[in-house]
């Protein structure tokens, strides 16, 4: 990994970026930055290889990001932000808390799937990122469980749901069993069944909360 | 990976072994490469470093095994056999099937665990073995599903746990809620935490399969 400094670049920022956030060429990088790793691949590409597709110099990239990480932080970010809307989206409609928990597992596994099929690159930044424990996967996670969360207590609240097992420990015992269906090994290695596997714990897991 | 052929080793069988099966000397080779690989890892030894460290000649180790991997396989299976062993010993105790249950998640993470701090290396072929798809593998899957099978046969005959639910989909739904806690990448990354998700989706199963 390079390591340019700048002295424009101010104070590093522990989250990796540098200078003002709000800047417009920041979006503008981590766009372009997200259609070269699609085209190329994030383990494949440098920071000059970026700089020179996207027209900038790559000390000028150094103003926004200090290194590629950084940026693949970003596209990833963005990447699993758009998957999180769409969960929200679900999360959010007017059906049953029932109904709404069975579609948040088919939702991730078509994400997954849709990453394996049409972009492969992406899921590449996606499992380096799961492997390293970017910022942006324990993000990911605690949008997932804050929407499992909003879920659960809404089918409480309606009589839905049970109420003597712990919030907390439904929502967290909830998550676990959705690891196999956003993981990316796991739902790469069983593509032709994981979607069946996923409507399968998720009627076990309606079962469980069956008042 | 070497590819020596020895004209004494007779036809090429389908699971990559040679020779007589029964052979004594088999036994032997696996139980010295499991403890070579043990103490020197998978990936950075060679069938060649094997024959030095048992003491036999290469074209030896070939009459009985025809690659590395399949050296690797006989050690894995071995080791995974023990681990299904203990799994069984609890499967068929005089226990409720409740506690059975809930017991197979909490040795499976002992297993895994021990793995992790005793036994790096064994985990490094696990690992292998798991991404490449290996038969010893296959096997484990087998077993574990047997196992969830039977006591969940055994659960439903003593009125302990619901009969609606197709049996199939009911052992298939449990086992892909076992996959965080034997999945060696998912485990080693969850060290500290993995033992108390192992206790929650136990329960969560469990109130799903009550009556």
């Amino acid at each position: 990994m390079q390591n340019v400094t700048n002295p424009d670049a101010g104070t590093p920022r522990p989250d990796g970026l540098r200078g003002p956030l709000e800047h417009e060429r920041r979006a503008q990088i981590v766009a372009a930055a997200n259609q070269h790793f699609r085209a190329h691949g994030y383990g494949r590409t440098s920071v000059a290889d970026l700089a020179r597709a996207i027209g900038f110099s790559t000390a000028y990239i150094y103003k926004f990001f200090d290194s590629k990480r950084a940026i693949g932080e970003a596209t990833c970010a963005s990447s699993l932000a758009r998957t999180d809307c769409k969960l929200w989206d679900i999360a959010r409609s007017d059906r049953s808390a029932e109904a709404r928990l069975g579609a948040i597992y088919k939702a991730m596994v078509d994400e997954i799937k849709a990453m394996c099929f049409a972009e492969r690159q992406l899921l590449d930044i996606v499992r380096v990122a799961v492997d390293e424990k970017w910022s942006a996967v324990e993000t990911h996670i605690d949008q997932v469980l804050a929407i499992i969360r909003l879920i659960v207590v809404d089918g409480r609240e309606a009589g839905e749901f049970e109420r003597k097992t712990p919030l907390d420990e439904t929502c967290q015992a909830i998550f676990q069993t959705m690891i196999p269906f956003f993981y990316p090994a796991l739902v790469e290695s069983e593509l032709d069944t994981v979607d069946e596997s996923a409507g399968m714990v998720a009627r076990l897991v309606l079962r469980s909360l069956a008042p």
